[in-house]
């Protein structure tokens, strides 16, 4: 039985800086679903919320709320332990595609559901797809028997899973209500807790390409999304890892899923060492706290061996060919990278250290080339890419090249050259290379 | 040359505690009227607005750009001084029917633009169209024709006057964004400042018949609207005045007309005093601001003896003839009040004084009975009714009447009956009565 209030009692009462009681965040959340609440007051509620705030009572309310607007996936039907990791999106942030598929091999069932990339930032999906025939859309019960067949299965969110929150992050993206933790905590979440975990790693970046470039700020966000989870009877951990660069060697989307099957298959170049290091952190996290292993150098060993084994290639490839995927990709992911392209080299316009990079403006020239999208229904590019030569703390010369942009063309090289030149800061001053983890909250 | 900024940007600033320039508030207000803001974007920035606050300049700028999204009458081929007044609205609040046709007498052109009743306060367009006939939808000219004829014209506020307003104003009440000082006056004032008035007066409502109960919210909305006002270079007063319990009389749409020409023809019963003297105060205020009297004694006295010239009444059935109403009903007031009717008489459920009256509870109960409408789009009885027969301050025997409802039949009556007696409270310690005008703000 669902309860309808007046939107305007509700809305009023956050209006004035009052707590909403579970009856309200519940009549607002089923009014989103069935369209009792108009666009305009859904946005006004936002926007209360935004200013007034939510105390933790309500943020974990109106998760609850999100969460059941749709369906939790019931896999108890699967003897293992059922872990999943959730990042908040940048530039070259690939680790889903390596973690799944280790943690797998290590015995953990991953439920994996993702976004498309939105603005800079890439996503999962858009990742997967640039594997010839792979299927992001497969049904639960698809979903069910890929995971008991290779351990892991990737799928998009579906009409099922917390359909409240695909109405409110598409008004808080048009109303400026985006950056708000209680609001990002309830998205994030609503999602992952449909997924039926018993274990959550949280990788919430920090920095000039993430959502949240202050490190206290992600910590905060780090901080909520932990406690949110452990209210809801996860067993829940964030990383707060670096985003002031893109993460390893390429940003674009066949780029990284070449970059991950590298990784795989143990054949990290230097570049790609961040990524792989991550990957490895994540995963130990998540094998400690699903209690596959004891402690976290034990699990990143574990995770170590099972990419030298081959058993997480193994993992991935069997997910490629159950998702419809051409598997040839494992063997020789080459030919994900795409001949023929326009390579526009950004050179260094003076010697120095590399002290800065604009991520943000990075991940926007790829969007501008076809890369990414700014507008949901955009459709996207999968080969053109980035590559990244120079990181923060690396001395270069004037005339060295900094990055390469893969593009369809010279006239969008032309278009985007400016904004990756400037996206560099050279400075006389040595830097020192931040590190890849800032924070664990535990 | 409209500009177009991102909303995001605009309801950001705000949405932070920012102030908005004169370029983001007219590009939200060009954005309002062409849709290029959505919906959901406008309420928005409506709740950042509300909670974070808009300065004195804002609020100018606001007002300023809402009232130049359409037409400003210009009647500068009329040689009088054009002046006008505006509630805020209440129960039984009548004086405007009685005001315009008293002011024209005296020598003031009146282009009064009018709205419709919603919730629980009427509105002039309704009462005026208890007159068989009358048509409150003139055209800009023959608006003009009639003022230059009659001296005034009573119109709705046509498509070309501040639409603006008329979006934000659905949005606001449908989004918990109406009871704030500085869209309100925005609101107001763009319609006023439309008619192209020398002088304003206002009647700010004050107690638990208006929309600010408090009279010093009541205050501070005069004191905001007199100061817009001055900014636009109109000679602007305000009036709080009193709405704890119903105005005068009669509340009803037929009633209130049938009272107002009782007063034009100088047959004011001892009921009505009160609203004829709130008359007469607001349109010697206006004689005053005009020039046309030196002082507000002298005023008073002018407006007095128009009704006791019948002038007054003179101007009135001209108005109804131009604009096509029945003028028996100058002549037979009484063929306005409905024959037939079920009275449902409220009596003193105890012997004391009467305390307070729940105005607002009155002027719903005959929202339900048909008098009023709660959404725009809702048809309205003309004939139903509310008698007020004591008054606070008056001291009541139990079983004494303290009003009468005239409802269409015994079922509205039951329907209602408890509504209206529980708005009565009866005390055992005398009380007195309050004074009509609360305050006056210059």
């Amino acid at each position: 039985m669902r309860n309808k209030m007046r939107p305007q009692e509700v809305i009023a009462r956050k209006r004035d800086g009052g707590s909403l009681t579970e009856k309200q965040i519940t009549s607002f959340i089923d009014g989103v679903c069935d369209g009792h609440w108009a666009d305009y007051q859904i946005s006004a509620l936002l926007m209360a919320m935004f200013v007034r705030g939510l105390n933790g009572g309500e943020q974990d309310l109106l998760t609850r709320a999100m969460l059941h607007s749709g369906e939790v996936l019931d896999l108890s039907d699967i003897a293992k332990p059922k872990a999943d990791k959730h990042s908040t999106g940048g530039v070259g942030d690939k680790t889903s595609l390596i973690i799944a598929p280790i943690a797998a091999a290590c015995g953990v069932a991953v439920p994996m559901i993702s976004g498309r990339g939105l603005g800079h930032t890439g996503g999962t999906l858009d990742k997967l797809e640039s594997i010839p025939g792979y299927n992001v859309n497969v049904s639960t019960d698809e979903f069910r028997r890929i995971i008991k067949r290779c351990g892991f299965a990737m799928s998009g969110q579906t009409a099922d899973i917390a359909p409240a929150d695909k109405k409110l992050y598409a008004l808080r993206d048009a109303t400026a209500t985006v950056p708000y933790i209680p609001l990002i905590v309830g998205s994030i979440m609503s999602k992952k807790l449909a997924e039926g975990l018993d274990a959550l790693v949280l990788d919430v970046k920090t920095g000039s390409g993430a959502f949240m470039r202050r490190l206290e700020d992600s910590k905060k966000l780090a901080e909520a999304l932990v406690a949110t989870g452990r209210n809801f009877g996860v067993k829940t951990e964030a990383v707060v890892s670096d985003m002031s660069q893109p993460l390893g060697k390429y940003a674009g989307n066949g780029h990284e899923v070449f970059e991950c099957i590298k990784i795989l298959r143990d054949e990290a170049e230097p570049a790609m060492g961040p990524t792989r290091e991550l990957s490895i952190e994540l995963t130990a996290r998540m094998l400690v706290l699903s209690g596959i292993e004891k402690d976290i150098e034990a699990a990143k060993a574990a995770a170590v061996a099972k990419i030298a084994s081959g058993e997480a290639l193994e993992c991935f490839r069997q997910n490629v060919e159950m998702q419809g995927g051409d598997v040839r990709v494992c063997d020789r992911p080459k030919i994900l990278l795409a001949r023929g392209l326009f390579e526009c080299v950004i050179e260094a316009p003076a010697s120095g250290f590399v002290a800065e990079i604009n991520t943000f403006s990075i991940g926007n020239a790829m969007v501008e080339v076809g890369g990414g999208r700014t507008k949901a229904e955009d459709g996207i590019d999968h080969e053109v890419g980035f590559e990244a030569l120079a990181a923060i703390g690396q001395e270069v010369r004037e005339g060295d090249p900094l990055c390469i942009a893969f593009c369809r063309n010279e006239t969008q090289g032309g278009k985007i050259r400016k904004k990756l030149t400037d996206a560099y800061t050279i400075s006389g001053e040595s830097v020192l290379r931040p590190s890849l983890v800032r924070e664990v909250v535990k």
